[in-house]
């Protein structure tokens, strides 16, 4: 079943998951094709973007953003291309960044959308290194990571998009970088090709152990996207004054409930107080404005030009595809930014 | 044993505690005069100082502060009076603000001594509202908290010289404030004579569900100094953008080591990422400098002046009470800024 011009697949929310989410969780179905009307455009995705924070909509939890609802289309972004056009600033060829969710086809009247223009080079990078992971490294990182030239900045999920990007930025303001992952495969890819200063594979027995050989001035900035084992050895490292931004905590979000003891609030807490630490979560287009996102875009186009930020996509064939693919992501699977190919 | 002019009465630590400090812990013992040379001068201790964070002083861990040795004096802050100088700009019978200890006399050269001169109106109030606890109240609120007029700011050990003065500056900057204490009494003078909104015992069996009660238009600020449940009931309230000052967890401070689980780490970093919190451990003089200590001096002088602030204390009599009166204030059977009239 591969895209067509004449049904609109989609995944919905079928159940929401208890732990991690099963073949159970999302549906491919099939529905008719949506008719763009008067002062609309009709939209035929091309990549799918797969992201941590899927996960967190998945739950009926008060957060950040509503949730699916169950049967609802898995909210997502996309590029996309214009297939007819009744909106001004929109022809029919344009690719297009829009938030059309898990499915073939989208109508819009053009609100929220961004016109990448007619032959964008790597429109997916729009989904990745240029779109939301790549600011939310950029402006979590600056703003509240406040990185100074020979800090220690830890950054975990170091091969994913937001942790690339992290330790990139942070060596090119002359910090000390030393990445967590999963895997040989990975920390060789972090150290070896991303630049950073050593990579720890947080499956290692002596995994704590080998972050703080790495890490002998202490840490001063911590970039959050995963909690648990790996926050856990960072706490006792942390330096007066460290900075943590948390923009997520992966390991974290397909729990069914809290884990067992014993209680960390007391070591998460106490850190926080006798070393003076600034904990802030963001959520990049909640935390941030125009000004920020002006910033990044000068600084990632000019970077990514003279080679000072590379970029890694694993591309997964066919919207078919993605359920299993999100899972992954979920569990550490996947390798460099995660996009669908889906039409 | 009461203050002599020809003996040094002093409490030194015995032996570091495992959970609370028992009569073991601290050891009141006899020692010579110490005598001032040139240049030096001779201080009697009037008021000693006690406060939560002694307790981590007690311990021999990394923190923003160096251990007590064992056999050494225990730390603490002293008004006491000059009875012998030769040191510029401190005249016998002048009153001063130093470092002693819990100890009779010391000798100074002046350094790190502020002059109180000679007949400063309530002396003691600068171990209290016009010294370290009031400072960590201003500052922190102020600069870290921000609250903004008509937000919601909760208290917790509200009734404690830290977060007695949080209220009433919050009330100050037009805030909702809601208090937390132990016990009806401690409640009622929360309430009554410091003009908080609420305020709720945290030992009532539905103190969570009180708390929610008392906040419908949940919580900006959380002023945190005690951690534990009332931190736990806590974060499901916090709004968006919420900050969290943290100067103390003062329910933590006895643990002999992490409590059973669950886990409540997921709990707490879900928080900070999903409603976006800012959490920001503070240690009064290391975080703040003289801008923020004048402006603190200003503000609160003009509020003790026109009866916007109230202060109480609790004055304990003789230095062999304070072992015990450490105790207390560490499981909030204190009410008010505890202090020792030593002699």
């Amino acid at each position: 079943m591969t895209q067509t011009a004449s049904t609109n697949r989609r995944v919905v929310l079928a159940e929401r998951p208890k732990g991690a989410p099963d073949d159970k969780t999302l549906r491919l179905e099939e529905s008719a094709m949506p008719k763009a009307g008067k002062g609309e455009m009709l939209l035929r995705t091309v990549y799918l973007s797969l992201d941590p924070y899927m996960r967190g909509r998945m739950n009926d939890t008060k957060s950040y953003a509503t949730p699916v609802e169950i049967g609802g289309v898995m909210t997502g972004q996309v590029v996309a291309e214009v297939v007819t056009s009744d909106v001004d600033g929109f022809a029919v060829g344009d690719m297009v960044l829009h938030g059309s969710g898990w499915q073939d086809y989208a109508v819009s009247d053009g609100k929220e959308v961004i016109n990448l223009g007619a032959n964008p080079d790597n429109p997916s990078w729009y989904l990745g290194i240029l779109g939301m992971p790549g600011y939310t490294a950029h402006a979590g990182l600056l703003n509240i990571g406040e990185p100074k030239k020979g800090e220690t900045v830890v950054v975990a999920a170091a091969s994913g998009p937001v942790g690339a990007t992290v330790g990139q930025i942070a060596k090119i303001k002359g910090c000390r970088v030393v990445g967590v992952a999963g895997g040989a495969e990975k920390c060789a890819h972090v150290v070896d090709t991303l630049g950073f200063d050593a990579c720890i594979d947080h499956r290692a027995d002596d995994f704590a152990a080998q972050l703080k050989a790495a890490c002998p001035d202490g840490i001063d900035v911590y970039f959050e996207n995963v909690g648990g084992k790996v926050l856990y050895a960072v706490l006792p490292l942390l330096n007066a004054f460290a900075r943590m931004p948390v923009c997520g905590v992966v390991s974290w979000y397909n729990l069914p409930g809290l884990p067992d003891g014993p209680d960390m609030g007391p070591a998460i807490m106490g850190t926080i107080l006798r070393m003076k630490v600034k904990v802030q979560g963001f959520i990049i287009f909640d935390s941030f404005g125009p000004e920020h996102h002006k910033a990044f875009i000068a600084d990632m186009k000019s970077w990514l030009a003279d080679g000072q930020v590379t970029y890694k996509e694993q591309v997964v064939d066919g919207l078919e595809a993605a359920p299993a693919a999100l899972n992954d992501l979920l569990v550490g699977k996947s390798f460099g930014k995660m996009v669908v190919k889906v039409g």
